[in-house]
């Protein structure tokens, strides 16, 4: 079974926009064990869009687009591929119930009804995360499914609207599990797992590096899901096994995930006390549902005054040390442990540059402090030649790691 | 004069790799007025690259390829590319030196040679920042361009050897201005612009929507990038008078950025309590190097316990009005100016969802308040049946954008 990838959309074409969706449709369409040869990326044109349509027919069965779905003039990738598989559109009811809901508290414009407007006798991909409902349908020898192009949509419309409309086209059913891994590079884990990855045939062990952290993809073929499951379970032990505490979770979203479900499973608070994050710890935390039964907030101390106001950091520790050093770090910890009263303390001060950085002090340097009943340490990180995006990133998911290696009791 | 761009990589093609150089070669090719109309992605397969520039070679003029120069036996497009314009690849000795010299500390192996046979008669382009050379050749009609295909070799020979062997051929240079709105729906903006968008032919004026946000893209041809940018202009100008204060800025990056400037150019500093944005709006300000001039810091008062403790809300206001409430946004942004001592203090309160939402207050429902030494308000922001980072994302951006206005006076 073949797809092509048609991403829509003149953003794309003049580069301003990268396109992340076809990527992302690839990679599950390999999960499906459908295979992708060709992509194509053109405007929001008809002319080259039909083109492109002729071209994708005589090359492949499945036919993916992206974009063009939207409220605009320049919208036309419905029209023009229905009008490709000699379909009229018709206007969908319940979508325009849809679109009309989610305008509930604002004015919608007229042009927000096209949305509405679908290939007769397609089934209809509702969108839950925007407007435009995705669609699909099949006719001459073809299966075509149209997605919204803004990636958050996309994704999920992607993930839980096409995926299961395109399962059931695949020859078996397909499991892929998740091990993911934060303080090993990619190098080094392809390095300890060399023998798995390349001996394995089903299931199969792929090295994925992402954002600074890593995983490795397990995947296993069999006539049913149940199946594909139980045949991952001995290959993920194994893989973890291997790799040691350096694993932080299977099938997990991220770290910040991680954290807040050790943290209320253990009845533990915590708090932050952020520098050169900015908020960055707090955010991610944050963006876990539920993660108010665990963590408190804190104090976003980005300038020395804030430091000494709201946490009770020392002038003489600022002045002897510096407000990037252990100390500083330290007393910030535990500054925010006791004003908050949580559990735990967390805290991040350094240089995220790209000014600001010295010899002894250079961009990419940053404490990371944990205080608890326990005690109060810090530690030091250091992402020399990092940009400022990269060093808070990292800095915050190596400062989560910690409350992870805390909590579980590794080190 | 059009150009294709072919990106050639089985990792492209399985979504381990985002495309990142087909959109940084659209945008320099639209800098030197050369339309894309299509882009490509292929795997390392003769049979499918062979296909694939038969139909470039019907519908572009010019070709750029990416991928598939190395040393290693799947890097098949010189090879590919070469029978297809029927030419034979000759070894290009100064090209080998070259490469030798990159191996000095290294050994050599011997697949490196490979990348010394060019296509005869064909113009090197001696690659400086990595060991595969490009190459560029005209026949048939067309001109084809090599390029290495990781991303940091492939910018720069772009850049600096691609865009100068071509800049002989386009007819022109373009400018385009970008026009960016907060607070008005793209098909509310569309519905303003609407003459606009439709009649000027040149500059054209393009709608885009992102993250909750709009932008109206101009764009204008012309011998010169000089004379581009001015007939720019006037029709920004234009434009902005019709959108009014829903422009934040022009060719600017973000709301964030606009915000740290407009701090910055008036001394003012701002300080931050987050309940619901959970530190995502302190976040987005220290994204922005230097901000540390006009940012503080804050607080993020997730419980209610820190709201009381660290922002002097009081007991009285929580139970009376609830965490959520006008009173409490206040409460918040008048304690965290009063302990960080910063000019303006900002606050949010709300309910992001999934859980936690009620008739009366549902999840989407945002307080936000804003405190200065002229007084203090807050507003209601609303946006049901979005998703938790939907709502706190445009929570975030709505707070950004109140600042915006407070500090340029408009309402």
């Amino acid at each position: 079974m073949k797809c092509e990838i048609i991403s829509v959309g003149t953003e794309l074409l003049l580069g301003e926009t990268v396109n992340t969706d076809a990527p992302m449709i690839a990679q599950g369409l390999a999960e499906l064990g459908i295979n992708v040869y060709f992509q194509t990326v053109c405007g929001d044109n008809p002319q080259r869009l039909q083109a492109v349509l002729d071209i994708a027919k005589a090359r492949a069965e499945i036919i993916i687009t992206t974009g063009g779905l939207g409220p605009t003039a320049d919208d036309l990738t419905k029209e023009t591929i229905a009008a490709a598989f000699g379909k009229k559109l018709a206007l969908h009811e319940p979508s325009l119930e849809r679109i009309k809901a989610h305008f509930k508290d604002r004015p919608m414009t007229k042009n927000n009804e096209k949305q509405a407007w679908l290939p007769e006798g397609c089934t209809v991909l509702d969108n839950d995360w925007g407007t435009a409902p995705g669609c699909a349908f099949e006719a001459e020898g073809h299966t075509v499914v149209m997605l919204p192009g803004p990636p958050s949509e996309c994704s999920n419309m992607f993930r839980y609207r096409a995926m299961p409309y395109l399962s059931r086209l695949s020859g078996g059913a397909i499991c892929s599990r998740y091990i993911r891994v934060f303080g090993m590079g990619e190098s080094a884990m392809e390095d300890k797992l060399s023998h798995q990855m390349n001996t394995w045939t089903n299931p199969t062990a792929a090295p994925y590096a992402k954002d600074g952290e890593c995983l490795v993809r397990v995947t296993a073929m069999a006539p049913t899901a149940q199946q594909a499951r139980q045949m991952t379970e001995p290959a993920v032990e194994e893989l973890r096994g291997i790799l040691g505490d350096v694993v932080y979770g299977v099938d997990v979203d991220s770290l910040e995930q991680v954290v807040v479900e050790e943290l209320k499973q253990r009845d533990l608070t915590l708090a932050t006390a952020e520098s050169c994050t900015g908020g960055l710890i707090g955010k991610r935390i944050t963006d876990i549902p539920g993660s108010s039964a665990c963590y408190v907030g804190g104090v976003i101390s980005y300038s020395n005054d804030v430091k000494m106001q709201l946490l009770g950091v020392k002038q003489q520790t600022l002045s002897q040390y510096g407000a990037v050093s252990e100390q500083t770090a330290c007393e910030m910890a535990e500054g925010v442990r006791r004003c908050t009263g949580a559990d735990i303390g967390l805290s991040t001060t350094g240089v995220a540059g790209p000014d600001g950085g010295t010899e002894e002090k250079p961009v990419g340097l940053v404490y990371i402090g944990l205080s608890t009943a326990q005690g109060t340490r810090a530690i030091r990180f250091l992402r020399t030649g990092a940009k400022r995006d990269r060093v808070r990133r990292m800095a915050s998911s190596t400062a989560l790691d910690l409350v992870r290696r805390q909590i579980q009791g590794v080190e």
